[in-house]
């Protein structure tokens, strides 16, 4: 089949890449739609050291199994069970865990990929492909909830207007936070004053160590530097970016201010679907760019630009 | 008076310093013992820019007030009553505070200080002045408790066996924790050994991502990275160290184990005296050495050496 894969060196379209074959468990699913992370491009930067077919977020059509037919979208950590952590109740932790196009497991921009049946979850009709193409992402911003209690009125500033900062402000929105997002781009936010959330550019933000949360999501290595700057003493981090580089870093303000760093990842694919189905996040915003798979190189460079949001691949 | 300054360049006994004067609320204090942290030793490399009187450990007697002719020890933070943090029940974050031998307030290692008369606490007759001097690290160490709850039998992991490291596991262990000390010092494994501590030396230590709470009192920039290595997925580093120094830092491990990192810092220093009011923790194996106050400089010296654990200063 035709995939889209990094070699170590660089990334390129494989015309006649090996057939996934499905263990126990998996189901393959037809990809109909997938969408270009950040977390792609720090892949074929060298993070996770991963080889094979990238790409983690997708909507399909599950092609055997319960669900067979049915579009459906995926949780991305396939999972052992038997871990210490699998039995703890922290399946997205497993030890043996591999992960769609991140981790030891070929991803989704291909024609077709496998994961275990029990990752699946089925979009609703009313859930076109262009908005559920947006579950993975938006299940790693609702996450953010599980690990933090968001109390009405109190200042939230999310770092960030990419990809990930336009969907975690939305989400904040409905838990009745008022998120302030940062950003660089005039176009991002022109975006957020579509949807109603207040902005500052970085270069006018005078951060005052003010905000009881900040959720960092720009994607760059000097993210927590900057999150501290704005962080109340004894307010929370948010940490969403995964990236390659190493960062040069004072720890002392962490300790002198007491601040929590929270580490925030994968999150509840249900929840998102669900979430897309009652219309509460505008994507279509969001969507840069459509590239069919042949030019999934080039979508990975678009998707790479400053001023690009959400670049999607079309098997 | 005679007193221990930091003048920016060196540290020096200045015979004739100013002698410190008490604003309203504020009382003097003569000081009968004073301990060296390793604070001191990172404000004379520049951290927190301090000029002064150094010294935030000590044991004296109220020269008048309420206390007056009473042996004291003293929470170090000297707030405004009045600011944001302050009226939200945050005072040892006051915005305007100063700080006994850290920021813009002369320190403990002199004949006399000054503070204000609500931060004192009388030491009762049972306890020694070798004993009290540890007052000031010991709440801190009971800071930890405010921040993180143990649940008895999950795996805790100290890392460092210096004057702080020490401290913390032996309060783990009033919590029903079972601490294990990860260190370098031989003599330090000996004192835990005395103490019926667990203990690995750092070189035979296998990280394996497997403890619940990991306690980084390393006082080393690279803290917070080996204890990466230590904690499990979700689970909490408490971070201890305050340091000058910059690290070189990756911080996608953070994300991917979404692992919490919580700053700690001053804690109540009336639980801590009570706690050696009660004898449930060893300080006088601890005390590496004693200098007269005219010879501070050397005790500095003295404290910055690898096997050095406490070192006192006697006015």
């Amino acid at each position: 089949m035709k995939a889209c894969i990094f070699d170590g060196r660089s990334v390129r379209v494989d015309p006649a890449h090996a057939e996934p074959s499905p263990a126990r468990g998996e189901v393959r699913v037809r990809v109909l739609l997938a969408g270009v992370c950040r977390t792609d491009l720090e892949i074929v930067k060298g993070y996770m050291r991963f080889l094979g077919v990238l790409g983690h977020e997708f909507v399909g059509v599950a092609m055997e199994g319960r669900l067979a037919g049915q579009r459906v979208v995926g949780g991305i950590n396939c999972v052992c069970g038997q871990c210490d952590l699998c039995r703890a109740g922290l399946p997205t932790h497993c030890r043996r865990r591999t992960v769609l196009g991140i981790e030891r497991r070929d991803g989704a921009f291909a024609e077709r990929l496998v994961l275990p049946e029990a990752n699946l979850v089925p979009v609703p009709e009313s859930v076109s492909d262009r908005q559920a193409v947006f579950a993975e992402p938006l299940a790693a911003a609702l996450q953010i909830g599980k690990q933090v209690a968001f109390k009405p009125g109190r200042k939230v500033v999310v770092l960030g207007d990419g990809r990930l900062g336009l969907l975690v402000a939305q989400v904040l929105r409905t838990w009745r936070a008022a998120p302030v997002v940062v950003g660089k781009s005039e176009r991002k936010m022109a975006i957020l004053d579509r949807l109603g959330i207040s902005h500052i550019a970085a270069e006018n933000a005078r951060p005052a160590k003010d905000a009881e949360v900040v959720v960092e999501c720009t994607g760059s290595a000097d993210g927590l530097a900057m999150a501290m700057a704005f962080v109340r003493p004894r307010g929370t981090i948010v940490l969403k970016s995964t990236v390659a580089d190493t960062a040069g870093l004072n720890l002392a303000p962490i300790v002198v201010d007491e601040i929590t760093v929270v580490g925030s990842r994968c999150g509840p694919m249900d929840e998102a679907v669900a979430m897309l189905a009652r219309g509460q996040v505008q994507t279509e915003p969001l969507i840069t760019v459509e590239f069919p798979l042949d030019e999934a190189p080039q979508a990975l460079e678009a998707a790479a630009q400053p001023e690009a949001i959400k670049v999607l691949i079309r098997p």
